[in-house]
């Protein structure tokens, strides 16, 4: 065990805990902070050799984890292995668009095909995959990174790769809506197994918060909350910003997905606190498996731009920290891919796990849903009158408290 | 820093942490793990030598940390003192009532005592303080605890300390409520700091998960979501398993709670990974303070009783891991309390952070309620049709994966 552990690029927290940590403490440290799945940590899962050469040599994360479910007498198991990309743009975002663009294919390109070497069944990208997250400097010429989401070349690209693997994979990119004014969305495509388009999700919930002005280029997402219904289960996508609204993940959920990923763009002062609690929540809220994704590196603009925090204008938008993992129903967690590096995040999952933890928590059948239809009912009318039972003593002279 | 820490018996993660990581290391996982506020770990708070004694004599655990906001123009700084209470029952399950009740009346007149000497403002105690959780036993006998929340002997003896201390309590109780039959409830009574009764909140979710058959005894509550106006700012409780649902924690804040008090009774085997997730969750989500408060110490109970896990009859419930913690709305967090000890827990809060959360991050502003308050109407309809699309090729004959 190394007594002092090297902080400047470390990977992950949990890599920075197990090098520091004698071995009996840290299974105590994971079990506490990631959760047991059937009694125990969740398993390492064994890659082929060729995935973990091809990481080596192409210079991408790769971590690989099982997640376990009992055997059922009336169902057999559903096992599937989900994946997760996360990665850097490849060249400065003041090269030609065009070759911006095919390198970044170019990179995914080694990772689909690691992912489909590793088995992976369903694949999802992160958000915006196809171009650097240019939204900060609310900059019109970034406009032109966006495709139609049926006939883009991003799309036939990926349809390829999905054909090629037999996967099913999540495609968010920046839509251009042709049939509705050239209108711009936040989308993910989801692309079967056959290459062919199932359908696609336009990001719900949109930020205005410091850089993140995204309503400068596109607006909430008009498509509600679609489940698609694949050849490997049910999966819904939450995108980015998404994640801090538990009545985004919960809708899913209704909606009977059993994979929901979160791909995203979100930078360390920001939100890495609140990375490894929200899609964690959402996975145990919801009973069923999230995975979160966050893209890597630190992007430079050519021009710079103010944050509207008062300090100086400035050409970047901080480190995306990476730390994509995938959460369980049951509470259980995979350690983070690096905070640092590309990489591919591979689980495999038993989807009965689900309903198992269904019907053990019992979280649908005591949510009282008329309550809230109700609650919600009342509560967007403008006369709303909040449930407030007040001290009758404050209005006695007695008050000296805050108010 | 011990290259070798103990194991057994040990107080908390993040003791765990500080005590086996090089300090550089710790103030890492500490900044990803529970985050800052204003830019910085939440502050630890000098309390009088008094309290620190006492807790050292009385043998409790006390931690104290500051939860600090920038300084407004046109609003002064709203500095509130809240405390979190955990404890173990005092006498065996086997001596009669009465004595139980008393023993655990003086063990809390110790650590409200002590709380009011470190200038607490807002006070919880842990659910159902009065009495061992015997619910597991779902013997008729323990109904006996149950008490009026206006009239019964718990009531009196906490109004009594509220008095004394100029202090808001929430005091959770089993109550006995003699206008609808004698009907029990799982009941919060909120005291005001004059000692008057402001109004009392029932459990709005009933767990039915394994030895938590609480249905057994009192069934889910009728109060709503009430957020009590005190003079020292908007409280609401959140009762045990209704952490568990995001929709009562969403409703709480949706009236204007500004702190939100979670006294639970949860054991390690069932639920510990999930404990340092929700709450905290909770206060992001809601951009509100959420005290987290779970009792302490194993409780053996006369007759052995099982757990319709298929496992052998047995007498006590497991470990309640104590690890009471307050979690901020800017995603930061203080440390837990001990896993073992009774505690005392204090976190100064400046009430202006809720705003200025909410003014930065706009989580209200981007939540589109009327899209949920129609999804939820329509979806406790009895005809109600999830909205999948699913992949046309499922049913052409090329189909081979799992459904």
């Amino acid at each position: 065990m190394a007594v002092e552990g090297s902080l400047e690029g470390y990977e992950s927290v949990h890599r920075l805990l197990s090098d520091n940590l004698p071995p009996h403490l840290f299974q105590e440290v994971s079990r506490v902070l990631l959760g047991y799945n059937g009694g125990k940590a969740v398993e390492t899962l064994a890659l082929p050799a060729s995935v973990t050469n091809e990481a080596q040599s192409a210079n991408f994360d790769v971590l690989a984890y099982r997640f376990s479910a009992v055997p059922e007498q009336l169902r057999k198991p559903r096992i599937v292995r989900i994946g997760l990309i996360q990665n850097a743009i490849v060249l400065p975002t003041t090269d030609p668009y065009e070759r911006q663009m095919s390198a970044i294919r170019d990179r995914i390109k080694q990772l689909v095909d690691a992912a489909g070497e590793a088995g992976v069944n369903v694949l999802c990208l992160q958000e915006a995959w196809t171009m650097p997250f240019a939204f900060c400097t609310r900059e019109r010429s970034w406009c032109e990174f966006a495709e139609s989401a049926e006939n883009g070349a991003s799309t036939k690209f990926i349809q390829e790769l999905a054909r090629k693997h037999n996967m099913v994979i999540v495609s968010p990119i920046l839509e251009r809506d042709e049939a509705h004014g050239d209108t711009l969305w936040n989308t993910a495509v989801v692309i079967g197994n056959h290459g062919n388009i199932i359908g696609k999700h336009r990001k719900n919930h949109i930020p205005r918060v410091g850089d993140f002005n995204e309503s400068t280029y596109y607006m909430e997402g008009n498509t509600g909350h679609p489940v698609f219904q694949t050849e490997f289960g049910k999966i819904a996508v939450n995108i980015c910003y998404g994640r801090h609204h538990t009545l985004n993940w919960q809708a899913f959920g209704m909606n009977g997905a059993e994979i929901v990923f979160n791909p995203s763009a979100t930078v360390g002062e920001l939100s890495e606190p609140m990375w490894s609690i929200e899609a964690r929540n959402a996975a145990i809220a919801n009973t069923y498996f999230v995975g979160a994704i966050n893209r890597v590196g630190t992007e430079h603009f050519p021009n710079a731009f103010t944050s509207g925090d008062g300090k100086p204008e400035h050409k970047d938008f901080g480190h995306f920290y990476g730390s994509s993992y995938v959460a369980g129903p049951d509470a259980s967690c995979t350690p983070c891919l690096s905070r640092y590096r590309d990489g591919l995040m591979v689980a495999e999952c038993d989807l009965n796990l689900c309903q198992q933890v269904k019907d053990k928590w019992g979280f649908r059948l005591t949510a009282r849903y008329e309550l809230y239809a109700k609650f919600f009912s009342d509560y967007i009318r403008p006369d709303f009158k909040p449930q407030v039972i007040k001290d009758p003593s404050l209005d006695s002279p007695k008050e000296n408290g805050v108010h």
